[in-house]
């Protein structure tokens, strides 16, 4: 997506959006796939390919001029040319030096899209540049979208499609969240992550070197999909830094990133996707002057896609935080100010409906503090959701196994009072592990440490404040 | 603890340290306890008290003038006077107006340490401040340790004594780190945390409102104790912040203390353990000045003990870094730097061992980036973890199930080059859990992200810049 903004008068401005002509439809939503270089050997690239894409239920085509038989059920083909099918998308489990040749075949087949997991592309100096360029030119001429080099592929769990190598990716499981990560291997780290979190994601991206499809066309595609409602950014560089902050900022879906690279490790991010991780405090400048969220670890990116995934739109960045313990609840509401997040004074009116429902109560402030948990904590959690100076909502409380989790009431409140209402806890794994599970599946974010909650809550605060700067902007423009 | 610092001469220093007579054998390390207020009613703090302490295997006396008949196989007394057997520890789980009388019981059968789990003390008013007056006074009288009021109680596992109402610490693992938290809560959080990573701990204190025991004396008394190798501190804010500090440096375990309390909670801390949060930039210089190791999270609090705890004492600051995925690496690589960890350069003898055991290496600089996880990976390890330039080694790959965890080169690695080595992983929760089991029950720290890696080993890169600072002035001292 192109925008143009055009200033009319004195305040007034506007907004024109071109869609820009790159489809990744058959890259990322393919009704066929050839495995060129499949192996029957296992542990080669091209037989965790084909062992990962096999739960795909479109046809599969494992490629290889020296294979006969089958692998994985499928019978070897010498060559993408020779399939009597429209071949969507080809996975190159091929060494970087025959990429070319194999590409050249894949244009001649009309493939759509291409997944390049070879290495010894640009980021191995300037004959991995040169052969980097060699195979852009032929994927242009044939207009074919390239997912690498230099990565181990992508996900998307709804379709049963596993295009990585990596093991254990078949079971990444089907969510809302899209992972879009610089670096293969720590596109594998966030998913895994939100696995053992026990969320899941609608689709998780290596870009690798980018060779021509970058962020922009990535977030694009992810902004415009049904299935995804946040994108989690992992950005080492690119060269296209501005193309990235306008796509973000243009995208409906919110776009969180996490900007690696503020020491210099330049030489080694050269080596790795070919970009300089150079620059990091214009990075970060321009992911606020365009109003993308930003986080600062793997687990808080996870975290990110948890909360923005699974709440309605916060209207303000005022937290009324409810814990059941009260050293918990001080490094939460600490971390909420650090963060930026604002904890009100709640209304007398919640105030007096508390000491109703607890008199003599701990603290009735902002962090509300039970002491304990109790069978009434449900019912101070709704007291206070449902104040009018609060826009989020953040729960403590210690697991205890005699009152369990106040799933009843947490159930439907965010959607009944129409504000995020995150949960936060600890406690002995084995114990919360069914309560857990119940929380999750009524689509509550769930965050295991108070500061994971904090984090969470007041990232929803930032973002409540940057969609409602892009508010007032989308208004200025439609006068 | 008391140190005295005479200086001689010009440069030299005669260091003397003088026991205080505070003795929390008998609190800590008791042979007989007496659960004052147990209870027959489930839920009730006298009822989980009890339940949590009958794994003990000294003499148990439930303690309740108006309960009659047996409470988990132990007959009621009517009061501790009653008993006949010397008590150690008394948990009073009784109303707060009610302690100064249970008090003055225990004073009169010679108790010599009691846990005061009810609130309603100096954290509540000044009423409450009275009635904590009224009971150091008769503690002092009586000399009794006490821990607490408002405070969830402590456990120390390898004596299978859990003296907490909390459900499920009866399974918090024996190891050989303690949690000391100001806020009982916290300590739980801290307890359950490291019992998710599977890691033991050799004591959990919450101290709660600091009567008569502070920081300093269960700092020292886990000092001296042997099977503590390394204190973990929660701290919102103490009166005897000056004595905090001196008992941290003068302890030959290392200390690690997570302060909160860095925006202003003030009112809501004041209601908490009657300690203001305030005045944590002096915290912090203190804690700098002092050589006290700080970290800013629990989870951070839970890495910094699994890192201290099983590793040998870096001599420097120097961290070389091996990865089978360059992303993750620079991750790590950045991370280490910003906290002020050093990634030197490997002497051209290791990098020529390298480049024998993997020609072409896609990088053989600090970090080492094998590309993948392959049967090579353990030697990589060994040949940076024998870098005469590396003072601390941290690995990183993503679980390949074909592969697993190169165990046999890392199992007494650690020992062999007498540096740290942590291990670092992400991957399927469930396909790692047996080689993850067996790493920690091979001594290595293990940490499940990048960063977690990377922040523990800045810490003990930290760590050696501190411990070789005291060093210098113990040579001093003893000149």
């Amino acid at each position: 997506m192109e925008t143009l903004r055009l200033r009319i008068g004195e305040n007034d401005m506007v907004v024109i959006r071109i869609e820009v002509a790159v489809n990744l439809q058959r890259l990322f939503n393919p009704d066929s796939i050839a495995v060129i270089g499949a192996s029957q050997t296992e542990g080669k690239i091209g037989y965790e390919a084909m062992a990962n894409v096999t739960a795909f239920s479109g046809s599969i085509y494992p490629v290889n001029p020296s294979s006969s038989g089958m692998v994985f059920g499928e019978s070897f083909v010498a060559s993408v040319t020779e399939v009597d099918d429209t071949i969507d998308l080809a996975l190159l489990c091929v060494p970087g030096p025959v990429v070319p040749d194999v590409l050249e075949e894949c244009g001649e087949a009309n493939v759509g899209g291409a997944v390049i997991y070879a290495g010894g592309f640009a980021e191995a100096g300037e004959e991995g540049e040169r052969l980097q360029e060699r195979v852009v030119e032929i994927a242009t001429e044939h207009d074919i979208s390239l997912l690498g080099p230099n990565t181990s592929g992508f996900v998307v769990p709804s379709e049963e499609l596993f295009a990585s190598f990596a093991s254990g990716v078949e079971r990444i499981r089907a969510g809302n969240v899209a992972v879009v990560a610089q670096s293969g291997g720590v596109a594998h780290v966030l998913a895994f992550q939100a696995r053992r979190e026990n969320y899941g994601l609608s689709a998780m991206v290596g870009l690798g070197n980018r060779a021509n499809v970058d962020f922009r066309e990535v977030v694009s595609y992810f902004d415009a999909d049904e299935r995804t409602d946040a994108i989690l950014l992992h950005v080492e560089g690119t060269d296209d830094g501005r193309g990235l902050l306008e796509t973000c900022r243009d995208a409906e879906t919110p776009v969180v990133s996490y900007k690696v690279g503020k020491t210099d490790v330049g030489d080694f991010a050269e080596s790795h996707t070919g970009a300089l991780t150079g620059e990091h405090e214009l990075y970060m400048a321009g992911f606020e002057q365009y109003g993308v969220l930003t986080v600062e670890s793997t687990s808080e990116l996870i975290d990110a896609g948890v909360a923005l995934g699974r709440s309605p739109t916060p209207s303000g960045l005022n937290v009324g935080v409810v814990t059941a313990q009260a050293g918990p609840g001080i490094i939460i509401a600490d971390r909420i100010q650090r963060a930026g997040g604002n904890l009100p004074e709640l209304t007398a009116a919640t105030q007096e409906r508390l000491e109703e429902l607890l008199p003599g109560i701990t603290y009735s402030g902002n962090p509300v503090d039970t002491g304990r948990p109790m069978p009434e904590f449900g019912e101070v959690v709704s007291a206070v959701a449902e104040d009018e100076q609060v826009d989020i909502v953040l729960v403590y409380e210690l697991f205890e196994e005699a009152l369990g989790f106040p799933l009843n009431k947490l159930d439907g409140l965010a959607e009944g009072v129409d504000k995020p209402v995150l949960f936060a806890t600890d406690g002995m794994e084995e114990d919360m592990t069914d309560d857990l599970a119940s929380l999750r599946a009524a689509n509550i974010p769930v965050f295991t440490s108070p500061e994971r909650g904090a984090e969470a809550a007041a990232l929803l605060a930032e973002y409540a404040v940057l969609s409602d700067a892009a508010d007032r902007t989308e208004v200025n423009a439609n006068v």
